[in-house]
């Protein structure tokens, strides 16, 4: 399944290259209208549903500018999307000229654009004179000039450097190109369930996008039911989606949105959803010859790829790969069938399984972007205190992984404006507790969990936050800030033992609440503090045995929190105790049918049970991003590629069968690939850019195709690795 | 001609009242968005040219909602300007309904509209449950449910009351309601000035609208140049601005803006300019058989009235009103030629003169949120650091004019967020100051003047803002704001003297400049101080003979500015000397030919002179909302009515002559009006609402037609006036 994709166009993976010529914005906008318009496609039973979050919009008045230095003259075509002007050295041109010609010399060019419905946005192209990345873009020029026309000196004027993806015809202004990509599609069965045409069709997986009516006669409405399950599918009362479309003799009337078209005899549902059964039930009246389906997807390219010797492994693999392909769209979303929005907890997760699967930094960038939006910050990130505290977290992970500078420096300010908000916040203690309005999350635990007071969890987080802003500071070169943010992530990190640490059950508590340290251990700020690296190894070796292996500590049931939670056993070296996990639980899904992995997961639930949430008997998602981690976890845990230095400019690679017989994959760095393959006795790795490590455990001195290793303690041994050849390893299973 | 408007509807002063339903929006946010159309009007030469300063926009996503307590079941019919979904009592309903049978009792109505391009608004007619602005409105609804699908109970959702204005038509939402009026007017005269069809249209006086082109022969471009002079209007590498429409066989097109219509031998051009000369040049090839004009207008009624013994002042008082009703439009703004853009120093004088001429709240209202715009405050209104300072100002003004306390509250919450803005750019003694990016404006001035350090100019009116705020806190019942404020403000008031007063020169000086208070003594900070009663008696009178009556303080030279002197000038009682000022200063520009009241006004200039400015031959406006002052001053200190308590709950009525053989008139209050006849031996009034005192100089005690004279002091006397039949008084002229 995964080369299919390879040869479609790599839209999203090349989007970070600068082009000759592109259509650019102010940097974020065109995502935030983008989101406006993915999260506005959510639905409830046939009714629009939008975020209960604020709802940003792009700047309306937008100005582009670049400085020219032109040898010859030269003739410029200008297109916008939106009212514009054009000023050259100063002044205003008549008109919205479509053509302009430069003479040669030093001179200023500025097009301001007004649009209120879509992001401002231009594309000029010349001979050497083209929009990209280098035009700076502001929303507020104070240019203002006195009484004999002089214009100000002292404008305070930002700039930023100007966004852009890859849409590069003047032809498709940015809010007519279409970011996804459509397949016809068949179900795989159909049952009739009544007399008069209600039939189930069901599409052999999970699946997304518009279903197609074909052949209708006469006249009437046919109601369509989709379910991720064949009893949502038909339970008319219940389903969490349904769509109504009204067939007259002239036109066909979507009743949810009540926009018509002409009746030609088939139909194309405008809106998309998520669903493998159908249930399409006509009025009497009106027939459906035939129903069909157009797969809507992201163009992405499967860059990471996992194989081993356990086939039920693979199959977790592949089922985590679609899940992310299917929650990988304009952005990545959390499920696509009942929330369809972005969630930065959500997303954080996504970053990290796409940086083993489909290294598409743009999308990234895109739901970094959005899940920010625009000051002023008036709530957290989707409302959740946690959720701003990932947002910065996973761009400690995006510069990890790609080395991306340029990326940090277009955020830092809203990283500043959004860790003011947060630091606005804390208690005395400089902790965070819950004020009104915070919606403190963690997880949907099984078990009672306070969310008063400051807890552990969300210091842990706040305190890997403050280390990021230090770290982006640095790259931005505010040395101030680096210092301040510094100070306050070491204070607080120097609090976090003597604030919640118990001595006997060797485990931070839950919370303090009321000046009380709470009884409760659970494995929330435990697992992090181990992953972050905040414990020093006694500590994490004591931490692993009395919080992470104790039975007694409450069982997390979310795929969500087992990512993190299985990562710091593998971080541990307990591969093998994972990989039983998996099979467990991952491979427990595939036992009850799945064929995307799901919001929660409740081994001890049976049958419908496994359907359920919020209240609803199919509130669950059957299709969630965070269900994905296998794919995460054996890219970095198995197959053990990590990035040591930003951007894969250095790297290690410590591939642990964990129990398989043999295992092989590939994972992708910014501008290569990582290959390893492993059995008892032989490692072969191959990486297309970078240098590193190859850690190799064995009994005995490994022997390489390539260099010598050398020991770095009982049965560890490591290779320096600087060439882009296939390195071949003979070693010595212990 | 004021008495044609009264016939007319009375749109914007019906405007405040609630009516049984009517469109509703998130308050403020239909004017940003009308705004942003209106300032986006503006071209140069046929550009372009939107503001400089940051534009903002509406919220896109808004919830309306209401509670209900119904004795019986009733129907609705909702409509909405946007993608919208209905929630009752907590569940959404299928699709976007039009209508919904809501049950007796106690009930939840929610209604959410998403709109990228227009303010999402609601209709919703019923026979108890109607849209007005009773409805709670929210950006941010912050609704969230656990996993067992209960809602939120910490929610710090802010609500506003829905803002609305009076459009209450169910089949025309917001977006396409047209504000203004329109009525054919023609030129009456014309000039050939080429053989081949140049001819220039005179209309009379400066106007607003449209051109119409009519009985079009041929094809080719024509082209159009406005001028507010002649000069201007043939000058065509140099007006202002200017059209150019090119006629083919089949269509129309606006070559600025690019728009086409079926060409039907007439044409009517969509932007709007200011004129009175037009200078229309075709094209060979094409022949234009007859020009006319569409004037656009706001429907506002002329309340205020003035009339007297001079005709030249009577001249002055009716150009006053003309330029008051052409700046007048959407919003009020300063010149309707070059700039045609809402500022807050301008619009401060225009509300003023309104409460004289239409007391036209709505406007005010409009004006006063399209200026404040939304949050995050980055720079000052119009950059300028005054202009901010006058919005806090005029929010005072409005409240004692009209006493509606309901737009204090709604406004509250965005004059705490501008002067937190304000007070994080004082300096260590609590001065404003000119940080990069701020417009220290004052004036355009004709000697030179330093922006730099602390001016007094700027904490004058900054110490008004601090009292403002004191003001509005205790109308909302933030006591702790009121205090703060309260607090700052009289520090500040105090710090006055003790910064600026030079004693040798009885002034205050121009700034303190790096730590030394410089030499320079204008009228600025002086005559504000006065007008704002900073001064105790002796300084006042002190102030007066050495700085405003002084013939070496340099002399102000736009009306701009002149208002605020000659009001400083009346507050003392110098009314026959303000009478010989206008008759100078706004004679003079009647005697130039003025036919509206201009920008700036040299009295020593002469011919094109008068014309230029910001280094453009054309560049002054012609037509400036602040060379309207004599309808203020007329109306407050010759009629001489002003509010004691806020909305003329209490009033006085203090009239003076100041040289005129009679005077009468009518100052509109809330709901009502005040008349006065005066002359050198009888006085007439008649105050339709509220109570007040007659004030008259008089040599011996007046005689009343109702209830007694009190003296309170030399040949002043006083009389209480408690009825609303009209009261006449016999008085001995001194």
């Amino acid at each position: 399944m995964s080369k299919r994709w390879m040869t479609l166009l790599g839209v999203f993976a090349l989007a970070s290259a600068a082009s000759a010529q592109t259509w650019i914005w102010y940097p974020g906008d065109y995502e935030i209208w983008l989101g406006n318009r993915m999260n506005n496609n959510r639905t409830e039973r046939g009714a629009f549903f939008p975020p209960f979050w604020k709802t940003d919009s792009h700047f309306v008045t937008v100005e582009f500018s670049k400085q020219l230095d032109l040898a010859q003259p030269e003739e410029i075509e200008i297109a916008a999307e939106g009212k514009y002007n054009v000023k050259f050295d100063g002044k205003l041109q008549f008109g919205m000229p479509d053509k302009f010609t430069l003479p040669a010399g030093k001179h200023s060019l500025n097009i301001k654009v007004w649009n209120q419905s879509t992001p401002p946005s231009i594309y000029v192209k010349g001979r050497s004179v083209n929009s990209d990345g280098t035009w700076k873009v502001t929303n507020e020029d104070k240019e203002w000039i006195d009484e004999s026309g002089k214009a100000s000196d002292t404008s305070a004027t930002e700039y930023a450097l100007a966004g852009y993806w890859d849409f590069n015809d003047i032809n498709t202004p940015p809010s007519k190109v279409s970011p996804l990509r459509y397949e016809p599609m068949s179900y795989v069965s159909v049952e009739d369930k009544t007399a008069d045409g209600g039939r189930l069709y069901d599409f052999g997986k999970e699946t997304f996008g518009r279903i197609v009516l074909k052949d209708i006669v006469g006249h009437g409405t046919v109601n369509i039911y989709y379910g991720e399950s064949p009893e949502e599918a038909l339970d008319l009362d219940h389903c969490e989606t349904l769509d109504k479309i009204r067939f007259s003799a002239d036109d066909v009337r979507d009743l949810a949105t009540n926009v018509s078209v002409r009746n030609s005899g088939d139909y194309t549902l405008d809106n998309t959803k998520a669903f493998r059964y159908v249930y399409v039930a006509p009025e009497s009246g009106v027939k459906v010859g035939d129903v069909a389906m157009l797969y809507e997807y992201a163009p992405v390219e499967y860059r990471g790829s996992f194989r081993c010797s356990d086939p039920e492994l693979n199959r977790i693999w592949d089922v985590g790969a679609y899940t992310m392909h299917l929650t990988t769209r304009e952005f990545f979303i959390d499920g696509i069938k009942r929330d369809r929005w972005v969630w930065s907890g959500d997303a954080v997760q996504s970053y990290l399984m796409n940086y083993y699967l489909f290294f598409d930094s743009p999308t990234v960038k895109r739901t970094t972007r959005l899940l920010r939006g625009k000051d002023p910050v008036t709530a957290h990130i989707n409302t959740i205190m946690d959720y701003t505290l990932y947002w910065f977290n996973g761009i400690y992970d995006y510069y990890l992984y790609t080395g991306d500078k340029d990326f940090v420096k277009e955020l830092y300010p809203r990283m500043q404006s959004l860790m003011e908000y947060v630091l606005g916040r804390t208690n005395k203690d400089g902790m965070l507790e819950g004020m009104t309005g915070d919606w403190v999350f963690v997880d949907w635990a099984d078990f009672p969990m306070s969310k008063q007071g400051a807890l552990s969890f969300e210091q842990v987080l706040f305190c890997k936050s403050l280390e990021t802003m230090k770290l982006c500071a640095d790259i931005v070169g505010d040395t101030a800030d680096a210092g301040r943010y510094g100070k306050l992530a070491s204070e607080l990190r120097g609090k976090l033992i003597p604030t919640f640490w118990d001595e006997s059950r060797q485990a931070l508590v839950h919370n303090v609440e009321n000046g009380r340290k709470s009884d409760q251990v659970n494995k929330f700020a435990n697992m992090f503090a181990i992953n972050y690296g905040f414990f020093d190894a006694p500590t994490t070796k004591s931490v692993m045995e009395n919080v992470m292996l104790n039975p007694s500590v409450p069982a997390i049931t979310t795929p969500y929190m087992r990512f993190y939670e299985l990562e710091s056993l593998c971080s541990q070296g307990m591969q093998e105790q994972v990989l039983g996990e998996m099979k467990d639980y991952w491979g427990g899904m595939l036992r009850e049918g799945a064929t995307s992995f799901w919001e929660k997961y409740v081994p001890t639930d049976s049958g419908s049970q496994h359907l359920a949430m919020y209240g609803r008997p199919y509130g669950k998602s059957l299709c969630h991003a965070w269900g994905a981690s296998p794919v995460y976890l054996l890219g970095k845990y198995y197959l053990g590629v990590i990035p040591v230095k930003p951007g894969y400019e250095e790297f290690s690679i410590t591939p642990v069968l964990g129990g398989l017989k043999w295992m092989e994959g590939s994972v992708p760095t910014p501008d290569g690939d990582i290959s390893v393959y492993m059995n008892d006795r032989e490692i072969r790795i191959k990486a297309t850019e970078g240098k590193g490590y190859l850690n190799v455990r064995s009994g005995k001195l490994p022997k390489s195709s390539y260099g010598k290793f050398e020991k770095t303690g009982d049965n560890s041994y490591r290779l320096f690795i600087d060439t882009h050849d296939e390195i071949t390893v003979k070693y010595k299973h212990i």
